[in-house]
């Protein structure tokens, strides 16, 4: 066998060891016995220590210095293989084990906080996770920042700075464009009522299904939390039912077949290598967000979904397409980030990415951190955080160690604006066919100008390729500004 | 750290990573979606492979030779450690990992041909597996019986030739059984009717914790097949339920809690050491077996399911607790091993065993598998098989390369045997609780007795310590010969 080969195989098999790791993090939040936390965390970190090791297994030097690539794809393999090599050889495996055991633990006990409203429990955790992020920052940047260092496993390529200037880019005109929806006499209307929740998971699977979800290669299940897991051939996602608010289940379902059909369109060729996933956080939510916002929640789709929601639970009390569309998209100002609308959704990415840039700087402690959210939350909803669960204890993330992770959504909402401008350029009578329901015209451009490619590109390439220019904000702030007049008038 | 706390320590991270391999294999028989069987087979062989290596690591053999075990429990640690060492260091990885991949997929396609009754396009592949056993078996024989070899994994310390001697000793006085019981005059009534299949999982759940399942560590889950999986803190069943066989989906559901909750009694100071497992399979079935049978099929327990029944679905059409006792008890001949009643159950067993042992020894070729099977079965059951999945497609034991592991049902049984006559002994008012749906006195029995100690003793020296006497056949066909004298007025 060649270096390149052995190196291949062998990376083959660490590709499949981070599959079952990733597998067993789905089952943690969505099957695992409560009592099991423990021993659960033994099972991370025992895996965590076994692909620390691999990853960094001196053998891999050599290949990669013996290894010639036999094509470009083969070039793609080495640059992702030498990025985790170097990575892993970075990171000392007690801490890279430690963060495994610690953060699997804190997930349960994050849950358990958020439900009993109980910070001051769990803050103890997060300082503990706080420190070893830090740690694990300084040990990546060698000198450099922690917090740029971190963003390098979400989003390869990117700084802090970089998106620093984009988010003062957006910020303006997003508060600006707030500011005249609130001052307007128009107003949205909001759906109301009680939708059986096995109906709400029934037009769901019909949604995955419209959206491209290949249910032979990946299921649905519901939990508290709606993600996507998996890779390959077993992408899984979840969702979730609120008998008043079935929108969040449509909209979860729909976002999180967005990250599930890219990595089930990657190149089966690329199965179990670096290659076979997608290309960044940031690039895997344009695809979500595309999805949901600039596919699911543009006028021709809801109308379509209009009907098909009057065919599951009966009258909706909307008067016709044109009124449900301005509900499906109203704007509101809520604490969770989640939920939010289009128009607020970044404003709450900018407050976590400044605060956990704070946090790994150690500007701000943890002890000060619910303060500084609340003061910030105030600033920029005009509303005041009434408990932890609707502030600093909402999301999982800084429970489970990701710390760099936020800004991506951001990013990802920019990348599906200039995704979304590509589409419409090269599909004119896009809107006719989403009116029926079908979405095969865009879901195969995406699929053939970017899913399909996975990691082989670098992510800010991954996007100019489809997309034919660089890409910038320019584009998602026109859709919204031009989505959000016509709703409310402005 | 002394050898011997290094030695745990690096065993303890083994054993993490054989609990999430396990629970691989769980999912796999629960969620894995259809598509994902070739991914899979790459993960069970990825992991497969770092168990190999780990438990064949050259640092072991040092550590053991230094380790001085602290108590006999420590002395207990070593044994098994130095016992699966000794395994790994026999069996190349090349064969332990293709034998991984192999049978995860066959899992599948044995699925596959059982439902569409195709023994042909099976057979290749099972044709495959046999020859891998056979390297493997006299990779571990290394020159003695290869069949004896592949017992240890389910059975360590019993040879072929004793479990041949136990069975002699059985065959003859279950075939006068039998043979007595069919020509008896009198018969047991047959359950009929339907059974709403949500109500059958409802009182199954009370059945699972009236029998002690600890629901915080585990859960139940619908499959094809009824299994448990796991070990410490996440014990997992699965059951079943057919619409008109609710006696199927609730003794499915207490033998696969026998299996769980010895699982889960084990001392949790053995939690992820070698240990912290129940002793061998022939231990493991006479759990599962005594709650099934002794405790679960027993006049008193069944008068309690009587009610409980009939407070789920009404008039069950059964005159009362002693016709429902003989209903639950009706002997008759039917094809499938897991749905025997307890007089033919350990004549499917033999069979298979007889054939199992060789195959192993390549006296039998797969092509003639299924004749084999046919005519052994026409002959000790007096009926003709009538389809492969009726025969020789029914179990899956085979396909994912379980050689040696159906012995260990009928040991089971007899253990049951045993261990049910120093249950009557020790707790002579057990009819009066059972009656009364209280199983905890003889749970705790099991539990004090057996259970808590793990893999600590030898299999037949963890029965004979919970006795109090040697293990042998004649409890086993007293019990038979009274209960069933009793119902078929022998």
């Amino acid at each position: 066998m060649s270096a390149y080969d052995e190196l291949m195989a062998f990376t083959r098999e660490t590709e499949a060891l981070a599959s079952v790791a990733g597998r067993t993090g789905w089952d943690q939040e969505t099957m695992m016995p409560a009592g099991a936390a423990e021993m659960r965390g033994e099972e991370m970190a025992a895996l965590e220590s076994v692909l620390h090791a691999r990853r960094g297994d001196p053998r891999i030097g050599g290949w990669l210095d013996a290894a010639e690539a036999p094509d470009e794809v083969g070039a793609a393999q080495l640059r992702l293989i030498r990025r985790s090599h170097a990575r892993a050889t970075k990171v000392p495996a007690r801490l890279a084990v430690e963060l495994a055991r610690v953060t699997s633990v804190a997930q349960g006990e994050w849950a358990a906080a958020r439900r009993g409203e109980d910070w001051a429990g769990f803050a103890p955790r997060l300082a503990q996770i706080v420190a070893l992020k830090q740690e694990e920052g300084a040990a990546l940047a060698a000198g450099g920042d922690a917090y740029d260092a971190l963003l390098q496993d979400y989003e390869p390529g990117t700084t802090a700075a970089e998106i620093a200037t984009l988010f003062d880019a957006l910020r303006p005109p997003l508060v600006d464009l707030r500011a005249r929806i609130l001052d307007s006499a128009a107003t949205a209307p909001k759906l109301s009522g009680e939708f059986d929740e096995a109906a709400q998971m029934a037009l769901s699977e019909k949604l995955a299904a419209a959206f491209g979800y290949d249910f032979t290669r990946g299921r649905i299940d519901k939990a508290v939390h709606p993600f996507s897991s998996g890779s390959g051939t077993d992408v899984r996602i979840t969702t979730r039912t609120d008998p008043a608010d079935p929108f969040n289940c449509f909209y979860s379902t729909i976002h999180e077949v967005g990250h599930a059909t890219y990595e089930q369109k990657v190149d089966p060729a690329y199965l179990l290598t670096p290659l076979g996933a997608g290309a960044s956080m940031g690039v895997h939510e344009s695809q979500s967000r595309i999805y949901e916002n600039q596919l699911g929640r543009s006028r021709a789709f809801t109308t379509w979904l209009f009907h098909r929601m009057q065919e599951s639970f009966g009258d909706l009390r909307i008067g016709g397409p044109e009124e449900f569309f301005a509900a499906v998209n109203r704007v509101h100002s809520g604490f969770i980030r989640t939920e939010a609308d289009e128009v607020h959704y970044n404003l709450h990415v900018m407050l976590r990415f400044d605060l956990e840039r704070a946090l790994i700087a150690g500007d701000l402690a943890v002890a000060d951190l619910p303060g500084a959210w609340n003061d910030r939350f105030a600033a920029d909803f005009g509303v005041a955080v009434d408990k932890p669960s609707n502030g600093v204890l909402q999301d999982v993330h800084w429970s489970v160690g990701l710390f760099g992770y936020f800004p991506t959504y951001a990013l990802g909402n920019v990348y599906a604006g200039c995704l979304h401008q590509a589409l419409r350029r090269d599909i004119p009578d896009l809107d006719a066919q989403m009116e029926e329901g079908d979405l095969s015209a865009a879901l195969d451009w995406l699929a053939r100008n970017l899913q399909r490619h996975g990691s082989r590109f670098e992510p800010r390439d991954t996007i100019a390729r489809a997309c034919g220019t660089e890409p910038g904000a320019e584009p998602l702030l026109a859709y919204l500004e031009e989505k959000f007049a016509a709703i409310y008038a402005l």
